[in-house]
C-alpha cells in the first residue's frame, strides 16, 4: 500500500525501513503524545480512538526514521488547528486532513511523498499518521515543535526559514480555504486562526511542502519514537504498580517541581485559543506551598509561591499523580490531584531565533528570563 | 488601452459601446453612490479621490452597458470588504483589488474579459473601475444589489445561483487568501469576514467568474447611469438652489419620509460591522415626531414613534437635509440635521428568494414584515 516511486525520480524512501505501528503502539502514543502535549495539541483520547477504527479498517499506519527521506522529497505537515475544547466535543469529520492534502497537491500541481507532524504534543501526533495512511504514506519520526504550542508560526520549520504558504485548510462542513500568500509566519497564524474560529473552532490544515533535506535538518528528530517510548514506560510503571511519575523524570530527564490539589481553575475559550490559569496547593513534600500554572492552550508558566521557576519553551507537564497520564487543559477540573513535571525541550527551541517565537515574551511575558531547565537533550 | 480581444474567441464587447469616465462623472458618482449606499459600502469620499488620482495617472475608468458583454464573456466582481468606519481611516495601498484578480485568475488559469460591480453604494462603486483600469478592461453597467447591504451573499448574483467561490481576498499587508470552496454563500461570507477582521478590517475580495449571459439575467441594471443621474439632479439642485431632497425624490420616485435632528446616536464595531442606532427628533413637517434607524454598516429599518414604517430591501437614505448628499454610517453625529428619504429597491429583490437574504428576518428582524414601498421600479 505504501509506494515510494515517484514519476521518474528515484524513490523518496525505502519501504523495508518503514515501522509499521499497531494497537499496542497506538495505545503507547495516546499516553506518551498526552504527555508531551504539556497540556494541548489536541485531546490524545480523540486521536486514539480514530487511530484505532483506522487500524480495523485494515489502513496502515507506518513511520519511517527521520533521516531515511530522500534529500529531493516533498515532505507536507498536517495537524489539526483550534481550540482543544472545541475539538473534543466536536469530533471531526474524519477526512479533513486528506481533504487539506488533496487541495494543496492540486493547487500547487506536486504530489507528496510523505507526511510530516507538526506537533507531537496530544492528538496532533495522530492527525498526521491518519492522513498518511489515506493517502499511502508514511510519516517522518520527527516533528516541528517537540512537544505543543498554540501558534502555528511556532516550530522549528518556521522557525528556521520555511514559509508554510500556501497552505490548504478544510473543516467539516466542506468549506476549503488556501491561504496563497502570507505576509509572515505570523500573519498567516492570524489569518487561520480567524478563519478556524469562522468553522467552529477545529478545523485542520495542511502546509506548503518541505524538502526532505530541509526536515532532516531542522525537524526535532524522533518524535514518535520519543512519545511511544514514554508511553510504555508509563505502562510499565503502571503495570507494576511503580511510581509512574518517577518513570517519566527518569525516561526524559526531567525535573518532579509540585504535587498538588487544584484549588482554582480559570479558563476560556478567547480568539480560538483556550486561556486560563491554575492554583494549586501542595502536598507531600510541596506541604503549605502553593503553585500555579498559566495556560494558552498549552501549559506555559509554572510559579512556585509567586516566583516563576520554569516556563516556555521547557514543557510543563499536569499528571494525574496515580496514573502519570497527562491532563489536557480542557480537562482540568477544581479537586483534582497533580503532579508537574517539568522536561528540558530540544536545543533547537533554545537558539535566540527559536525564542523570540517560542521564549516566554512571545506569549506576553515579557519581564520573565528564560533559563533553560537543566542540560539539552 | 481597453482590448476586447480573447485569444480565439469572438470579442468580449465593441469597444465603441464603452463609455469613458470624466472628473465630472465621478463628482456625480461619488453623490449618487453615496446615496445609494445607504449609509454604507465604503466612504464615497475616498473612493472619488483615489479616482480622481487614476484619471490623472492616465488611466480610462470605463463603462460597458449591460446588454453588452458577449453571453460567454468572463466577467468578475470585485470589491471592498470591511467596516466603512475602519476604511475611512485606513486607506488602501490601492492595488488590493488588482492583486485579488490576477491572484483569481493565476489560479484558475483564466483571463478575466470585464469587471462587474457588487455594489453600487459607496466607494464600492469606485473599487471596480479602479481595478478595471489598471487592468485595461471595463465595468458592466449594473451591480449585484442597487444599493449597498453589508453582507457578501446579499447579492443578485448570489440569490440567483452564482456560487461566489473560488474567490481571492488581498489587504494591504500583501497577504492572499483563495477561499477555494464554501459550503453555502453564506459561509463564504463567515469566513471571508473573519479573514477581513484578522487583515485589519478593509481589504478587498474578487468571488468567482460569472458568464456574460448571466450577469446580463441577473445583475440589477444600468446601476453606473442611475448613480451618475442621481449625482447630476443633486448637483443641479445645489447649483439652482432649489430643495436636494425633492429632487432625489423625484429622480428616484422616493418617499421624503422624516426631517430630523440627530438626539442620539449609538454605534460600535463587532465582529467586523458597524452596529448601530439613531435616534431623531423631527423639525419642520415632523415637529413633535420621533423617529429611529437601525444600522448594521447599513441603514435597515426606519421607525416613527416606534412603528416600523420602512426596511430592508428597500433604501432608506440618510441625507444632509441642505445639500441632499448621504451620511454615511461612519460620518454620523449628534446634532446632524438630516433627511430621511425611502427608495424602492429593485425588483429582483422582492422574490421570496431574494427575501429570505435580503429581507427583514435575514438581519434578525424576524416579527417584522416587509411591505414593499410603492411600486417597483
Amino acid at each position: 500500500m505504501i509506494d515510494p516511486a515517484r514519476n521518474g525520480k528515484s524513490p523518496a524512501f525505502d519501504p523495508a525501513n518503514l515501522w509499521i505501528l499497531d494497537h499496542d503502539d497506538i495505545a503507547a502514543l495516546e499516553i506518551g503524545a498526552g504527555i508531551l502535549g504539556t497540556g494541548g495539541g489536541g485531546n490524545p483520547y480523540v486521536g486514539k480512538l480514530r487511530c484505532r477504527q483506522a487500524l480495523e479498517e485494515g489502513l496502515t499506519l507506518s513511520i519511517l526514521p527521520h533521516q531515511a527521506i530522500a534529500d529531493d522529497a516533498l515532505c507536507v505537515a498536517v495537524g489539526g488547528i483550534g481550540a482543544p475544547v472545541v475539538g473534543v466535543e466536536r469530533i471531526r469529520e474524519g477526512r479533513e486532513g486528506l481533504r487539506c492534502l488533496r487541495a494543496l497537491e492540486d493547487h500547487l500541481g506536486v504530489s507528496v511523498d510523505a507526511i510530516a507532524c507538526e506537533e507531537i504534543g496530544g492528538s496532533n501526533a495522530m492527525e498526521p499518521l491518519l492522513v498518511a495512511a489515506y493517502a499511502g504514506l508514511p510519516v517522518i519520526d520527527c516533528d516541528g515543535m517537540g512537544r505543543a504550542f498554540p501558534e502555528m508560526q511556532m516550530t522549528t520549520y518556521s522557525i528556521y526559514g520555511h514559509r508554510s504558504t500556501p497552505s490548504a485548510m478544510c473543516d467539516v462542513h466542506g468549506n476549503v480555504v488556501i491561504f496563497q500568500h502570507a505576509a509572515s509566519e505570523l500573519w498567516h497564524e492570524r489569518m487561520a486562526r480567524a478563519c478556524v474560529v469562522s468553522q467552529g473552532g477545529a478545523s485542520d490544515l495542511a502546509s506548503a511542502p518541505m524538502t526532505g533535506a530541509f526536515i532532516k535538518k531542522f525537524g526535532i528528530p524522533n518524535s514518535y519514537t520519543q512519545a511511544i517510548s514514554l508511553g510504555r514506560a508509563v505502562k510499565d510503571a503502571q503495570r507494576t504498580h511503580s511510581d509512574p511519575i518517577a518513570a517519566i523524570c527518569k525516561q526524559e530527564k526531567g525535573r518532579w517541581l509540585f504535587s498538588g490539589k487544584i484549588s482554582d481553575l480559570t479558563r476560556h475559550l478567547r480568539g480560538g485559543f483556550v486561556m486560563g490559569d491554575i492554583k494549586l496547593d501542595g502536598f507531600d513534600a510541596y506541604h503549605c506551598q502553593t503553585g500555579s500554572i498559566l495556560i494558552q492552550n498549552e501549559n506555559l508558566v509554572f510559579h512556585r509561591e509567586g516566583i516563576m521557576e520554569c516556563c516556555v519553551p521547557d514543557l510543563i507537564l499536569v499528571l494525574d499523580v496515580d496514573t502519570g497520564e497527562a491532563i489536557t487543559t480542557e480537562m482540568l477540573r477544581y479537586g483534582q490531584r497533580v503532579a508537574v513535571v517539568a522536561l528540558p525541550c530540544n536545543g533547537l527551541l533554545r537558539s535566540d531565533a527559536a525564542l523570540s517565537v517560542v521564549g516566554p515574551a512571545a506569549f506576553g511575558f515579557a519581564d520573565l528570563i528564560y533559563t533553560p531547565l537543566e542540560a539539552e537533550r
